[in-house]
């Protein structure tokens, strides 16, 4: 039990936790207080720095709206989001050896993508380069996972999310919910996704601002890939070539989820898709690794 | 410079902050940085938690307003604050050596405190305990400060601050802005303090019931004092022989700041301070060190 006037102010705090009924919450809370009294006590952190870290988590919170949230952001911005998904992954919690490697979810999954048909478009605007993403649905052992399930969300050609700009884009623009076919194939229409800022109007943009550091994502698609019996993987496709792969503002490029968004001159494949020939094909396998049975 | 595709994450973003004016806050911030991913390494925290973290500080942020200070609460009750204060205290910054010992400000210093006048009554409505808080203010080597300035403020007896209850306690109760006297003196009345809970209908509310801990503070009025020349501090004075002393929801008790709340059975002091005798009252010392010069 943690006792009166005691110098030990980190012990008495992490003692006061003992009556936590979950003992994972109590591992996981105890844990957070002695690294950040450790942080703290590291930094001689002072009563004017402690002020402007309330301050600036008070209007974190305030900033964050049903279509924003903030939060994520600053835990994008500080590497935070990318680690607890790369470790998870390495656990095999999600993805795993063999499997498509996951990179973070990011801010902007917050509503539910549009059931689509394979071959649609999600780009329900226009005004970008049109492209072709397909591919297949695999186990990690090779079996095609018929019935998989594509979560898949972009920002449109001007680097805004749907929810980013209502009336401006129509609900749904650049989502998408696909169902591999019996062969575990995938394809729908889009735009290529250019490279854009995180939101820079809110806290996290002023530490961004402060810190020196630009607020560019290069150009992604997100996807969350699931089927029965598989771990889900959530991630993005990247396009090879483009700005920023090497500075990401959320530390989420993995090279391996860096795909060619090439040229295709091929008539009768264009004439498939319903695109006019050339046209920009990025085409790759998303790879699940079965659940322990 | 953070280069792609790393797999140290933690070092990619200590290296984005390389570009920080403020070389005290790229030191703070980058410290930040390590606690934090030790603190998700070392728990191995998994997605779903990460998710219940983002949702609790955002909703500890937007459960603050104008008259509620939700991350200071949280701050106070994982023992932040009173760590920076003590930290602070123990440099010499505020208090130091042979000065009153500083503890926590709390979450309800939001208003400024009514100018008063030595021996006024800061309990506006009274219904508690009458009594008289007198004492000195002077400096580490037996000085006294005349001059010396004194913010008070405290919960009524139902233990609620003003700001709490408006439109039920009039704006100032329990609240006072004093010069000590020619001699370092000062006095006032009010009521004896009670103990009280923290609020907890909010997130930190939560997370005590969560935690199994009680949301009590022992009975104390909070101190801002400050005098040309000195370091200022910031702490409160606890009313010995209450309850939760040795278990305070914030950590801010120190054995230094506890005393007598006795009985005076003196006619002419009760005469001199306005109150009818028998009266409860507290008498100390507060005192101050000199900023070096």
């Amino acid at each position: 039990m943690r006792t009166a006037f005691t110098s030990d102010i980190t012990g008495a705090v992490v003692d006061s936790l003992e009556g936590t009924a979950d003992p994972r919450l109590r591992e996981v809370l105890g844990a957070l207080v002695r690294h950040l009294h450790e942080f703290v006590r590291e930094t001689e952190l002072t009563m004017a720095e402690w002020e402007s870290a309330i301050g600036f988590l008070t209007a974190t919170g305030q900033t964050c709206t049903d279509t924003r949230q903030e939060f994520i952001l600053l835990s994008d911005v500080l590497g935070v989001s990318m680690l607890v998904e790369t470790l998870g992954a390495d656990r095999g919690v999600t993805g795993g050896t063999g499997a498509t490697e996951s990179t973070v979810l990011g801010p902007f999954h917050l509503t539910k993508s549009p059931v689509r048909e394979l071959g649609a478009d999600i780009d329900l605007v226009g005004g970008g380069e049109p492209c072709v993403v397909s591919g297949r649905v695999r186990s990690a052992d090779g079996t095609p996972l018929p019935g998989a399930v594509l979560d898949v969300w972009q920002a449109n050609a001007e680097g805004y999310y749907d929810v980013q700009q209502p009336g401006v884009q129509p609900p749904g623009n650049g989502r998408g919910l696909f169902t591999a076919d019996a062969e575990g194939r995938f394809w729908f229409r889009t735009c290529v996704p250019s490279p854009y800022p995180i939101p820079t109007d809110g806290p996290v943009g002023d530490l961004l601002r402060t810190t020196g550091r630009h607020p560019y994502r290069p150009a992604h698609i997100h996807f969350i890939v699931s089927a029965e019996g598989h771990a889900p993987v959530t991630t993005h496709i990247f396009v090879a070539g483009g700005d920023h792969l090497d500075s990401d503002a959320v530390f989420a490029v993995k090279e391996s989820l860096v795909q060619e968004f090439a040229e295709s001159d091929d008539p009768s494949l264009a004439r498939e898709f319903g695109v006019p020939n050339p046209f920009r094909h990025a085409h790759f396998d998303l790879v699940l690794n079965a659940e322990p049975s």
